[in-house]
């Protein structure tokens, strides 16, 4: 008889390895699981589309077969901005209310190959902008979870389901990871395939996963992405306060420094590196071509259903008609540079340790946050591993790891032998 | 009354400039593309889904009201990668027979709101990657149109429709064109969005078009890219053999040296510019890239429909499995250094010249062509425009313009005015 108590805090890992050896159930997981949101959701308002019978039946189905692959019975969340041909998928905006697409994206077929239940849809800033949805930062209500992968962030932070996906574009995987106390990863640019969730910005957009360990990070970037691992020497690791230093909360430079010594402290070679050009300019260049590709992917939708979006989406949008030809060629031109230059930016350093968001969750649901420490990550498609690394006033402070394009595998197990020398 | 002999001929600006004047209604100008179509169908094959009756009533609609923007009561095809929520949308493969979106691409959702009547679906090659549908070059069918946006070029050249989208991820905008002896334009990469449109390599993905007339070009990229002029100085002219000129026919040589001595004699500034690194290494990055993210994208379709898909698309997906991270990130390397590294490639040109193909479109309907020289343009996300620039045995020798990152309008008038002192 399995103990129930515990079983919404377990990991997609152990779960994963619990259902194959047949001492977990996924009906009873996914149970739990559902138990758990029924008591949450009133405050924590995580998701956008939830059928509790139908993820039941999902998980019996599973229970009936023999493993299909890494996640079986595994249950995990979506950004309602990745298609599911089984769900509605609202982009967070009454204008696709009831939306329902006629394929799976990509990611979500290979998730169901490798056996996963889908339990659902997450509340998503309105189309992966600004204009937050209804999540609550489950530790504490009256802050932001962050955005705009709010509902990933929160179910994952608060037991809902292991694991969520999410996507980023500025910030909004790892400063709601930050705000949210708990682990995200965005991956090197294309790495995972975007096929199926709505484009915002083609130079920008990058799908990112949430979970409570780095572990169950690294199971579901075997699927998303690939297995096969590459050497994964002892880390150099970059201190790496950057040109936006004066911005981090007084706690926020605090936990990066206190990071830095305890990883010395553990052994690591800890060097400092300067923010150099064009790297300073990286932030201020995505921003305009976030706007821009916005208006680009987005515009007719803007005009389309003026009515049934918030006037903060559209400013953006017309925000990113402004945007000249010219101005978002030079943006593009400093991105192509800092991509190019990847390799002075991180000098003698392997992985960078930098802030993952300026402070803890800011209060109020009236915004998501400043994605300041995220932009130039984005537009450098370099991945990044966000984890908490301090706190103050109850609420989490993230950092993140961030480590040279295609290095994803290495960072991630990188990362989890540094948390595992931190804790 | 009108002379309908002339109409399948009329350009898109033509018909646009006289149905908005009322001199030509849309509900004419459909019907008689509509019975060209019927006419060649049979020998061209150009269409994956066209309902006569739904176009008529469409055409019928735009006649009906005010002109709604550019392209009012104008007819149009789309390859059928680009989802419509009206119309199946196959991607060339019987594993999607009958598949219907649940909404429209933010292409084709552009195109509605500037009036455009969309006819129907055009044939591309399985998933836009190497096995070609029934597609024959209008020219002379024996022969390929080129792919994988073979409907969209060959019916533009039939005069099926005055213009196409299709998507050019190695070469299927460019090469097609240049088969089937019209104009083609890869706008730079991340220009048009590719929201709705089947992703095959992110890094690479390009939503392109194809027209009669470079003047129906800049038209269209008014709709799907930005109206907004910039400065059209008279271009430095780049001649570009690429390190590739030894596999170009001698004719396609020809034809290429004769465009630049008669630039020359027009009065243009022709320069020579050599191939240089990080250059000529770029058209084997783009295949790398090509390979695993097309894997990344496709490979789970290839799984589930394993018996549904051509051994082609299995083993061009199963290449790409064996494609290691570290030759991906490699080939990304280079195509991040030759972005960055644009200005050095065009030296002291505005626009390059060079070939658009190898040669004329080869024999035989089995495959498509070669994309050797596509592959580097599409790596470097540069804008391509196409256009016929001789002929070998009745078939077109296809020549393209490409210019610098962001210069989309300046090439596309830039382009205008070099064809027409050439003609």
């Amino acid at each position: 008889m399995t103990d129930l108590t515990d079983l919404p805090a377990l990991s997609a890992s152990e779960a994963a390895a619990r259902i194959r050896t047949g001492s977990l159930g996924s009906e009873e997981l996914v149970r739990v699981c559902l138990d758990r949101i029924t008591a949450r959701e009133p405050v924590v308002h995580a998701w956008a589309w939830l059928d509790p019978d139908a993820a039941l039946a999902a998980a019996r189905a599973c229970d009936a077969e023999a493993p299909r692959g890494p996640l079986h019975g595994v249950p995990l969340g979506l950004k309602d901005v990745i298609d599911t041909a089984d769900m509605p998928t609202e982009f967070g905006s009454e204008a696709f209310a009831g939306h329902l697409p006629a394929r799976d994206a990509a990611c979500v077929a290979a998730l169901r190959a490798a056996g996963a239940v889908i339990m659902g849809k997450l509340v998503t800033a309105e189309f992966a902008t600004y204009r937050p949805g209804p999540t609550a930062n489950p530790l504490n209500p009256d802050h932001t979870p962050g955005g705009s992968s709010s509902g990933s962030a929160a179910a994952v932070a608060d037991f809902h389901v292991p694991l969520a996906l999410g996507t980023q574009t500025a910030g909004s995987v790892i400063r709601p990871a930050s705000f949210c106390g708990i682990h995200g990863f965005k991956p090197t640019f294309g790495r995972y395939s975007n096929d199926g969730v709505l484009a915002t910005a083609h130079r920008l957009d990058t799908l990112g996963s949430f979970a409570r360990t780095v572990e169950d990070l690294l199971l579901l970037d075997a699927v998303l992405g690939d297995a096969a691992d590459v050497p994964t020497p002892t880390p150099v690791v970059g201190l790496y306060r950057s040109e936006a230093w004066e911005e981090a909360s007084p706690a926020m430079q605090d936990a990066l420094e206190e990071t830095a010594a305890r990883l010395r402290a553990a052994g690591y070679d800890v060097i400092d590196i300067a923010a150099a050009e064009p790297f300073a300019k990286l932030a201020e260049a995505q921003a305009i071509i976030h706007k821009r590709e916005a208006w680009l992917c987005l515009g007719e939708i803007r005009r389309t259903h003026a009515a049934k979006v918030s006037q903060l989406f559209r400013d953006f949008i017309d925000e990113g008609e402004r945007i000249g030809a010219e101005a978002y060629a030079g943006a593009c031109a400093v991105q192509d540079a800092g991509k190019a230059e990847e390799a002075v930016l991180f000098g003698g350093a392997d992985v960078l340790l930098t802030p993952g968001a300026p402070g803890i969750a800011p209060e109020g649901l009236s915004a998501t946050g400043n994605p300041r420490f995220n932009r130039a990550w984005t537009a450098l498609g370099t991945p990044c591993l966000g984890f908490p690394g301090g706190s103050e006033a109850g609420l989490p402070l993230g950092l993140q790891f961030v480590g040279r394009s295609g290095s994803d595998r290495a960072l991630l197990r990188q990362g989890a032998a540094m948390l595992a020398a931190l804790a």
